[in-house]
């Protein structure tokens, strides 16, 4: 017997090499896919009739601070060195373990709700963002963010703060939560710092992310320094790898892409933010023309504002289209790839497709909505047509986080309020500050 | 004693002469708003309990083709001419009068439950559009979509079949809706036909719907036949006026934008649409510097592919600031005016604005969501963490059309499904002539 079964639902299988299933079943035992096929004689204790629905991986949203949820909206519209120096900073310094704990939670609540089953995060005070992961049933890929700043000794604390993280927190709630290095960026960690932060990395089996060329300045600041950009630099340490995630890669040369691509580094392509903090536009199509494991992530709540998959789908198909002048790029089916299979590889997660043998990470999505009719193309209306709240189930290692549309592994409107709450005490203080 | 009562909600007005309420009151009486306030004395039939929600001006949909949502992903991510010349056209050509009405009425609901209170539109079998109008309560401008192709038979037939349109339905609802003259665009129909559509528009007291630089291939046809461009060219014949209604408005010069804004020509921008086509960008922070009146479309569902102003909205304000490398470009603040107050000063409808006197068009956005919390700034959310779903009560002529979102003018199922009949047995006209 079965844990779960779901039936009567379009099975899209992400899968390259099996087609999608028009009436379908997905059946899940131990946190694992077990079957998929037209029909079962299997019986479960969970059945889930996805009538009119679409039954598909799980988005993976590579690249959030997720505390930053606390900030959605704080500050929009300002230039980016107001924004960070006049706002976001600021405030950031007044936040504690309990502010990071209750953006986290609803953080994950929005994630749940729209249709995500794993993200990669970076930022403080991550003990609290484990912990929110553990009790959530989400799967997260965690970094304490390091910041040097050209000063050694904060560098080695920061180093000893990430290795105690990623000690404690690697392989915990049930291999949902693995732990990675977080060195911030290549302008704000010096070369020397990187090249500790690799070898330790390498020693404790632990994967890196970390930002990489989101903007212009960061260009001409690395090339003033170095006489390199971001990625010649890197790659003189031999800091790239497939254990590498880089958040952003928009000022990339053509020989950028060539060290990117020859290494594995998974790219997260993060659009939205992208273009609301006019950071650029990231060259994906060339990317992925090269073979590149190009990934989306949404960013954090204060430059987007919302965790959203779906809407930043849409932007990065969109985006691509205008940028290259070619509405053939970027087509829906290679922007899903993006949101589920090129995610999960980035993440080593054995997820982003439905198949045996895959972690059980799937959601289902309602199409019996007037915005998603009349349907001939699935992809399409996915990234086209679609939104967050037209998930409506979410499934992560087996578990039902959300059914038909009720989050069950939480308490939503207390996660709200507890949010809401900690927000107005955190802005408070730093009004109080000014 | 008034009709509808909605209190407890914070009032966006959008009104330049008034603050917003946090907590206040909205009074509707014969489809007005008659008291706009923090308390009132008054009561009424309807009492609406608006907490945790923002109360506003409903959207104005400037440009769109609502018949073609029967289209919606039917041929996405294609090169432009293959698009419009092997899926779009061959299936346009089987279009019925109750195709267009099934997917205009599908238009419609999802209209209303996205929160639009009016739009324009431009397609054929406009009297059945007329009807869906008039029965859903919705507000339209609406217009006969003539081409004429240098034909100067066909410019008789499709000039009689306009005026026609105009003359039976302008003023008809109740006055909600409105009937424009719709020539296709300056490198679809002749100088002189365009002059013939100018002059009979003037002589009926009709306003004028057209596309104009949509695309930089018309730019080019228009400078090989004409030596100027289309803005040049429609000036030349003194086509523009405060009644004209120019959607796209992309390949404009410096010199174009002056002379759209001192004709007082209303622009109406469509962003998703000009990136998924890979149209290109229109100059919209420069056209708002000069003081135009640029407002916001969605067009057809064949190039969007939903109707969803808060989409819109948020491309609208990422687009500008990407292409501009101004985070500061186009803020939360402006591109909701180009949402409401603009668009119905271009449909010349009295909306746009929560104020005594103006027209009860106003929606209810409810707040209390996780993608929408905390909250700091209202303007902020609406426009980057809102989105179709988070509608909850869409009121337009001081009738509610959804109630905490329910929709009640119309069988919400029987739409979905009779506009699904309907794209199924005209794809299978269509492909039966392959």
């Amino acid at each position: 017997m079965a844990d779960i079964i779901i039936k009567n639902g379009y099975i899209l299988t992400m899968d390259p090499s099996a087609d999608n299933i028009k009436n379908g079943v997905v059946v899940i035992e131990d946190g694992r896919i077990t079957d998929v096929c037209e029909k079962t004689e299997e019986t479960a204790d969970t059945v889930i009739d996805a009538q009119g629905s679409v039954v598909m991986p799980g988005f993976v949203n590579t690249h959030t601070h997720a505390g930053m949820t606390l900030f959605r909206g704080y500050a929009d519209d300002l230039a980016l060195s107001d924004w960070l120096e006049n706002h976001i900073w600021p405030a950031e310094v007044e936040l504690t373990g309990s502010d990071v704990y209750a953006g986290t939670r609803l953080a994950c609540l929005e994630m749940i709700k729209s249709g995500t089953i794993a993200f990669a995060d970076m930022y403080f005070f991550m003990d609290e963002v484990g912990k929110v992961v553990e009790s959530s049933g989400l799967r997260a890929a965690l970094s304490y963010g390091m910041i040097e700043l050209w000063d050694e000794e904060k560098g080695k604390r920061e180093l000893k703060e990430g290795k105690s993280f990623v000690n404690e927190w690697n392989g915990k709630a049930d291999g949902r939560i693995s732990a990675m290095y977080g060195p911030h960026a290549p302008n704000t960690c010096s070369k020397e710092f990187l090249m500790k932060v690799r070898e330790q990395a390498t020693e404790d089996n632990a994967k890196i992310h970390i930002h990489v060329l989101e903007t212009e300045a960061e260009l001409n600041q690395m090339k003033e320094q170095y006489g390199m950009c971001s990625v010649n630099m890197l790659d003189s340490i031999d800091f790239f790898g497939p254990d590498v995630l880089a958040a952003h890669c928009i000022w990339l040369s053509d020989g950028d892409m060539d060290i990117l691509r020859n290494n594995n580094v998974n790219i997260s392509h993060n659009p939205v933010s992208n273009m609301k903090l006019a950071s650029g536009i990231a060259p994906v199509t060339k990317l992925l023309d090269r073979g590149a494991n190009v990934c989306l992530g949404t960013d954090g709540c204060a430059s987007n504002n919302n965790l959203g998959m779906f809407e930043e789908m849409k932007a990065a198909a969109l985006l691509q289209k205008v940028d290259t002048m070619d509405p053939m790029a970027l087509p829906a089916r290679q922007v899903l790839e993006m949101a589920t299979v090129n995610g999960a590889k980035a993440l080593d997660i054995n997820s982003g497709m439905i198949r045996k043998g895959y972690n059980a990470d799937v959601i289902i999505v309602d199409m019996n909505k007037a915005h998603l009719n009349p349907l001939y193309d699935v992809p399409s209306h996915l990234v086209y047509s679609a939104g967050s709240s037209d998930v409506r189930t979410t499934i992560v290692n087996g578990k039902v986080l959300m059914d038909d549309y009720g989050v069950v592994c939480m308490d939503e409107q207390k996660v709200i309020d507890e949010a809401r709450d900690a927000a107005a005490d955190l802005i408070s203080r730093v009004d109080a500050k000014k």
